[in-house]
């Protein structure tokens, strides 16, 4: 006997909680839908040399690969006969996925031909890492990723509607309040190379110490800044630590902000333009109805150093801080310089649905007004001699687009009733002599412990109203 | 410069196919929640323990490993340093699943507990076979599994529920005419039982000739049953050239037929029982509203030889019987042996989506009037310096639950109106300086050639009745 379990790092779900699961999967996609953009899946490998040709030692230690049960032996076979130096070093010819942009960036530069520009794509497939397991991390998890891909140029403006559709989003996932935080890169480069931080290594190390803030406060982050490697003068660290503090309050409050930046600066061009690109970015914002008090600027956010290249993206919800950010993003130069030589620039959201859907569970904000089962009613066996008459109302149920779950098995009625009420299942609709005889069914509402008959002919329409009133 | 290529057996569509092939998946995940089916996922991979427990050599020889860079590093350590001969043979430790059924035996097994029997589950995941790529067999597809799992026991009566699903989802995928063909393993036994042919090993050899019937013909089969190895009487041959090839015509065809075997038989309590199974599964799918030239009899049809013991079913288009089957399934005596000690009866189907979807656009039958596009309406951009109205426009729309993009790139409308109808976008919501002077918005229909004006507040409206109407 071998035990069933699932591999360690995994996430899997009973059927309440895959159904919540599947709901927030289905209301992103249809909010990706909403803002006009088409599905792409990949396969869940791709070559090694694709997947690895862009990435530092990190992630490709990260990498799962996967072989054959002949490419593994034949891998062995040469191993062991200890003639293969050479290629022991080489990888297995495939390998999972371990985000949604390397496949994109393959995807576009193999499909660039057949693909209209802009190219509005989204896709939510699950990842692999092979990370050490621990609470909420996980080796396999959902991203649900939405990107706009340029061909030679993509305008800012394109920008502005990540933090739309992240509203969206998250308002019809009613998840608790959130808020939109925006930086720009150019801005945090201009800003650093005003203060006469010019160099890209050194801006970098800055950044990562600064990185640190929350955790390790201003007093440290002013010694490692002034002391030896770093030796930046005490003004200009305080001017730092007061940049990275700026948190805007409403839109006017916002664009103050970036005249302030802009009016402060020894002439930064990379911080006039990302000035001029965040102004632009938060007046559409305003402009596509995001509510001002939805959004706003953090200019202590960075979002790793080597991708983005303009405008990024963080979301926090408001009374969950320590959950981080739940969907972020950005802007980037070129999105797959390895493959092909055409220029595709992009901007684009990200939202980890795994580890996202642990932590609000964890932290008990699961709606909990969620159906827990995809079944809406369930037609009981009350007499086996009237089996025909139950399997002919649980069809028309279902032609009534109704899921409708069928008891075929028996035993007593107030056994299924408590069957139902464990599953989670609301409506019982009843089909006894009594019902044949009058050409009714019997209707029961278990949240409500309520009952009611009606004809046969109007038991769709009836259990339709019960449906679209929100549940008890 | 890499070379973006997908790995050769993998399956990626376009996203105007990518959206056929997704409104297949949501139709048949429409259909199992219809029939009061719960989602499940499961890790794409499994502890290879848990995979490889009851597979035989075949099915080994076409899984996939899945090792991280570290244990891949260790096992070439442990392989060149030749000092693991006994490890060596051992597997690593994850393997991509090759199936839903083995992950399901482990997930109720894992969860037996947690479940409420009978457990209806449905499961639509991506599983792997490291096959030789070759037309129309891929390594990685979508398989999409309905399975209804009882404890201890399961009625028999859950067999017909299998052929109303299939009925119900082949109708609403709208790929053509179908026959859901029914048999029974324990009438096939029982058949072979009262020839005299009594051994299992002897069946199953006698089996596997039959099934080459329609590729070698009557003959052929003749000459290899009566031939040394088989020797099988002339008469008992012509017995079984008969039996295997009834096709009931209607519903009391098949009662008749069935009657017919049961008045010839020899005294087979397995025929007796698999009469008397396949009698009550073709009332009850009757019964459950599915046309009597929806479903037939088919002795021929016996679905492998280990796995199933009682119904078992076959799907066939019409008018594309070089197809194969579409959707196939059956009856199985115990889910999870190797991991449980618990009976767990079950029966079920699948349908090979990504093989079938392939084999639908082959023979030209994919549905032509499908959308190519999930975008409802395109905003274009009319003029700079109406951006604001745009982007309300599209705000407004998307809030309607229209699917929305807005042209933000710029350029002439002749040109934005040509990139929508290559898209496939059909309608277009026009905001020019006379409709924002007006407060209307002028709607173009790409498909039908046709414009209209309405006021902006009845532009959902308007959208809405457009796009309720069937596409031209």
């Amino acid at each position: 006997m071998i035990t069933p379990r699932t591999p360690s790092g995994t996430f899997e779900l009973l059927p309440p909680e895959q159904i919540a699961f599947q709901r927030m999967l289905d209301a992103i996609r249809a909010g990706y839908e909403r803002f006009g953009f088409l599905p792409v899946e990949t396969p869940v490998f791709e070559r090694s040399e694709v997947l690895l040709t862009k990435t530092g030692g990190e992630t490709e230690r990260q990498v799962y690969f996967v072989q054959s049960t002949g490419a593994l032996e034949k891998a062995r076979d040469a191993a062991g006969e200890g003639d293969a130096e050479g290629e022991e070093a080489a990888y297995p010819e495939l390998a999972l996925r371990f985000d949604l942009t390397v496949p994109l960036a393959r995807y576009v530069a193999e499909h660039e031909h057949q693909l209209t520009f802009p190219f509005r794509r989204y896709q939510m497939q699950r990842v692999y890492r092979g990370e050490r397991p621990q609470r909420g991390r996980f080796r396999e998890f959902y991203q649900c990723d939405v990107d706009i891909i340029g061909k030679d140029e993509l305008s800012v403006r394109h920008d502005a509607e990540c933090p739309a559709i992240i509203h969206a989003i998250f308002t019809d996932l009613a998840i608790g309040a959130f808020t939109i935080q925006v930086n720009n890169r150019k801005l945090l480069r201009g800003f650093y190379e005003d203060l006469g931080i010019v160099d890209g290594e050194q801006q970098a190390a800055v950044l990562r110490e600064v990185d640190k803030l929350d955790k390790r406060g201003g007093d440290h982050l002013r010694t490692t800044l002034t002391g030896e490697g770093f030796g930046l003068a005490a003004d200009v660290v305080e001017q730092i630590l007061s940049f990275v503090q700026v948190r805007s309050t409403g839109h006017d409050d916002a664009l103050a902000r970036l005249a302030a930046v802009e009016a402060a600066s020894r002439g930064s061009q990379a911080l006039a333009e990302g000035v001029a690109e965040l102004r632009e970015v938060l007046t559409l914002v305003r402009a596509l109805g995001v509510p001002e008090q939805d959004y706003r600027l953090n200019f202590s956010i960075a979002r790793g150093l080597d991708y983005y290249t303009g405008t990024v993206y963080e979301t926090v919800l408001d009374d969950h801080p320590e959950i981080g950010s739940i969907c972020s993003g950005g802007r980037y130069d070129n999105l797959a310089g390895q493959y092909t030589r055409s220029r595709l620039p992009g901007v684009g959201i990200s939202i980890g649905l795994s580890r996202l859907f642990w932590q609000l569970r964890e932290a008990g904000i699961l709606q909990a007004s969620t159906a827990r089962s995809t079944v809406q009613v369930l037609v009981p066996q009350v007499d086996a001699a009237l089996l025909d008459d139950q399997l002919a109302l649980a069809s028309h149920l279902r032609h009534g687009g109704i899921n409708t779950e069928a008891v075929l098995d028996g035993g007593k009625l107030g056994k299924q009733l408590r069957y139902a009420d464990r599953a989670g299942i609301r409506f019982v609709a009843i089909l006894g002599p009594q019902e044949v005889g009058e050409g009714t069914v019997t209707i029961k509402d278990l949240h409500r412990q309520d009952q009611f008959t009606v004809p046969r002919a109007e038991v769709v329409a009836a259990l339709r109203v019960e449906l679209a009133q929100p549940e008890v």
